[in-house]
């Protein structure tokens, strides 16, 4: 480790790039922080906005008498390779095989570890947050789509190329509607965001949800997932029905996981977390019900993440003093 | 190690209880095996049973001039705790929660190592069978249910309690059959040797299945599995067209598990997988065609398993040996 050091880690998102420098033993600290639009140009120009925002955190670094940072972490938004290439991200512009590891490696002169999005996030999760403890947690990550992250016997799990937890694109209902993956019935269609504003949709065609309708200004073809959320905040029953489905299909993959895995944590974040107990209290009652073995199976948490939407760069930061002996 | 000594695995069905004593520096060979009923009387019973067994077993083993087994593994059939404890057992008569590691180890007096019946099977395989060289596969065994056993990062995974990889309870389709588990849609009402006679069922009541349905007798109500395979094995183009359907629900339930593990070896084992190559080549087909990121995902190999039905009482025999230092 690098005493008084500093690690970067930087979250890629498909609009934004939120970078952390931090301090190794106390990752959740931040001692600088940008936050730039991720460039709709293409990898290289992704790649040299990254390369400047370590530039900028090293200069408030060495500003504070620290070194530069020592090594750097990036969580990208796609299936990402154990050699850090970022191989498919619909969300990023330009190749469909970008090599993020060296080439930042190569641009900032220092060690870089990349990784899942997701992955990192409930890297930091596991170690700092809400999936503190435990050896078998998932977390999932409900927003415009969905993320994962899987830790199985105390180690988080990559898999075989790296592309684990790509849980937004298993099936759950085979005559469910169609994906834009080529699928149908993709858990995503029904658990994230957009899942959200196809129920809602669902519910304003069959007469059930008026004050979400009204909220979207009276066009059922607007509705989307930030109706539901408002007219939640207004306790219409409308709402809290749309979010019990919801919450149906959000446990009914969480009790599939729990078959499969046997974890005994699951962590919610993303952003349809900040619906706090609104959300996870029907999903906790559905789980129960949907649960294999219910009757010889201790409970199965169901918590909040703790981290908030740092949670990518925070694990990112963790991953890169791992690389530098830290953390 | 004892050099020259034995171990026993165990494989404890719902009707049959297989054991072997083998040589833990090979435990594929096996130097004395026994094969009774499993009696239908209760746990004590059962726990006695092979108890007995492991005397006969002792006494081959010294009457050819080796100490009598030096551990016993035993798999068995439903939710085992990491203690050894068989908590749910819809198979056994009895008590629903049998110590059966303490109890054995107490009448044979020896260490006993017990786990679910796929997860030693899948440690069989991964170790000395289709599975030996990757570090992410699944296992699963296509009988009269579904079992399974995972390897995750290089590990067997058990999960939190012991009870990962119970498969053939993931919802796969939630509108679809009941279960006698309480679900809908469960992967075993399509997967497993019942899913094929539903199936089956299902294309006689549509006219599609003339000659299975002649070899259950004219009846469509006694419509069962092998009579699909009886006719396949007569080329009968109805029976063709049940297993490909078949197939795609087996695909459909492992491109899900590729995409929540990565996994990159998928090993085919069960009373089904004696259909060979006329099951897998659909199932290989209808999984290229299901996997999420296939044009991103090196190939995944889906596979035969290589041991035939002895394949958990060896992985039991495995366990046993890593008890006293061997396998």
């Amino acid at each position: 480790m690098n005493p008084g050091g500093a690690v970067i880690g930087i979250d890629l998102g498909g609009t934004k790039i939120l970078a952390r420098a931090v301090d190794p033993v106390d990752p959740i600290t931040t001692l600088a922080e940008q936050r730039v639009d991720t460039p709709r140009t293409g990898g290289d120009d992704v790649l040299e906005r990254m390369a400047a925002v370590v530039d900028d955190l090293d200069r408030v670094l060495t500003g504070s008498d620290r070194p530069p940072a020592a090594a750097i972490g990036v969580g990208a938004p796609g299936l990402v390779t154990h050699s850090g290439v970022l191989r498919f991200a619909p969300n990023i512009a330009g190749d469909a095989e970008l090599a993020v590891a060296e080439r930042i490696s190569a641009l900032t002169s220092r060690p870089v570890t990349v990784d899942n999005d997701a992955t990192f996030a409930t890297l930091a999760e596991w170690r700092l947050g809400a999936g503190r403890g435990s050896d078998n947690i998932v977390m999932v990550t409900l927003g415009t789509g969905i993320g994962a992250g899987l830790v199985v016997g105390g180690q988080i799990q990559r898999g075989a190329n790296g592309f684990a937890g790509e849980l937004g694109h298993v099936v759950i209902d085979p005559s469910g509607p169609p994906c834009p993956c080529g699928r149908r019935g993709c858990w995503e269609r029904y658990a994230s965001g957009s899942g959200l504003g196809r129920l809602a949709r669902e519910a304003v065609e069959a007469g059930r949800a008026e004050r979400i309708l009204a909220l979207a200004g009276g066009d059922p073809e607007g509705v989307r997932g930030e109706h539901v959320t408002a007219a939640l905040a207004e306790a219409d029953p409308g709402a809290v029905g749309v979010i019990d489905e919801y919450a149906w299909w959000v446990a009914l993959g969480l009790a599939n996981l729990v078959a499969t895995l046997d974890s005994d944590r699951l962590v919610i974040g993303g952003g349809l977390a900040t619906l706090g107990d609104a959300l996870v209290e029907p999903v906790r009652r559905h789980f129960a019900a949907l649960v294999m073995g219910a009757g010889h199976r201790p409970g199965v948490e169901i918590v909040l993440a703790a981290l908030g939407p740092a949670a990518g760069a925070i694990g990112a930061a963790v991953a890169a003093a791992g690389m530098v002996g830290g953390a």
